[in-house]
């Protein structure tokens, strides 16, 4: 699979209302009204647009063979009709982190942060699809996007909680959580 | 550090004038009479321009801290007045090797290819950077940058022999070698 652009435009139009914009750490982005998520280089923003974050659904960076085979077993794609609460989650880390090496950020990830460890009992309730922005220049370097059924509302709460808690988050240099619900094209 | 995003654009003009251009695998870039390396966002391509491409200078993919310890003593940097010879040399590999996990990836990169083993002996006399470009959408993965004196083209020749000879190679489904001298900018 080649990798695929996304653009998340923040603005007046797209499917779905924001309801929450939170600063984590650092600095916040502005709150939009709705958002669209665009896909491919192609991919045009709405005309009215408060901003547009842009990320690369890529190839996997930390994943073993077991964890993928368990992930692959497990999780579910997006756009669940059931799926009415989105989440973004715009993440940079510091320069310390980039500067490690492959084996010591997979160490911390996994090994001692237990970021996949912890995610899998969350599936496949709780979808998920990473996109990388660090070498597009973008000001996050990750943009996480959760799709979930109502019910699980308090269970995605728990699961970004327990991973704030974790030494890999100490990498984290500025965090903003943006919360959403569909209620159709606007 | 930022990732740097580098533009390579052959054209009428640029310090570095282009003495062959091979395809060593698949399709091949035309000849371009000269060309210039331009790095950062805002950088401009010379007017005439054959083709540009582009690559982020970014984090490390695979080097483990010992081998990053003996690069760092060795390496030469970019641009020294004597280093009239580069290369630049653009890969594509194939999907089935972007679909390994990084754990597989590294296996074959290092331990069966030797990649880094195999290039550290050439180090100071070949100085090398690496542009990463397929989270750009571009038509290479690699972007691999070369600067030498020309008494060590022999040893050029002999390293990029060892490496194309190696199972790492195996996937690689597009090489194009460009190779240039400088002359000054023109």
């Amino acid at each position: 699979m080649r990798p695929i652009l996304v653009t998340f435009a923040g603005g007046a139009s797209g499917p779905w209302r924001t309801w929450r914009v939170d600063a984590v750490i650092g600095e916040t982005l502005p709150v939009t009204e709705r958002l669209v998520v665009l896909e491919g280089e192609g991919a045009r923003s709405p005309a009215k647009v408060d901003w547009a974050l842009r990320g690369v659904v890529s190839n996997e960076r930390y994943v073993n063979g077991a964890e993928r085979a368990a992930l692959e077993v497990r999780q579910a794609g997006l756009g669940r009709p059931e799926a009415t609460c989105a989440a973004l989650i715009p993440v940079k880390k510091s320069e310390a982190w980039w500067g490690l090496t492959q084996e010591a950020r997979r160490e911390i990830f996994e090994e001692r942060s237990h970021h996949i460890a912890t995610s899998l009992p969350y599936l496949p309730a709780i979808a998920r699809r990473l996109h990388h922005g660090r070498d597009l220049g973008e000001p996050f370097d990750f943009l996480t996007w959760f799709e979930y059924a109502p019910e699980h509302a308090e269970a995605f709460e728990e699961l970004v909680g327990t991973l704030r808690e974790t030494e890999e988050w100490t990498y984290v240099e500025r965090e903003v959580d943006v919360r959403l619900i569909r209620d159709g094209y606007h």
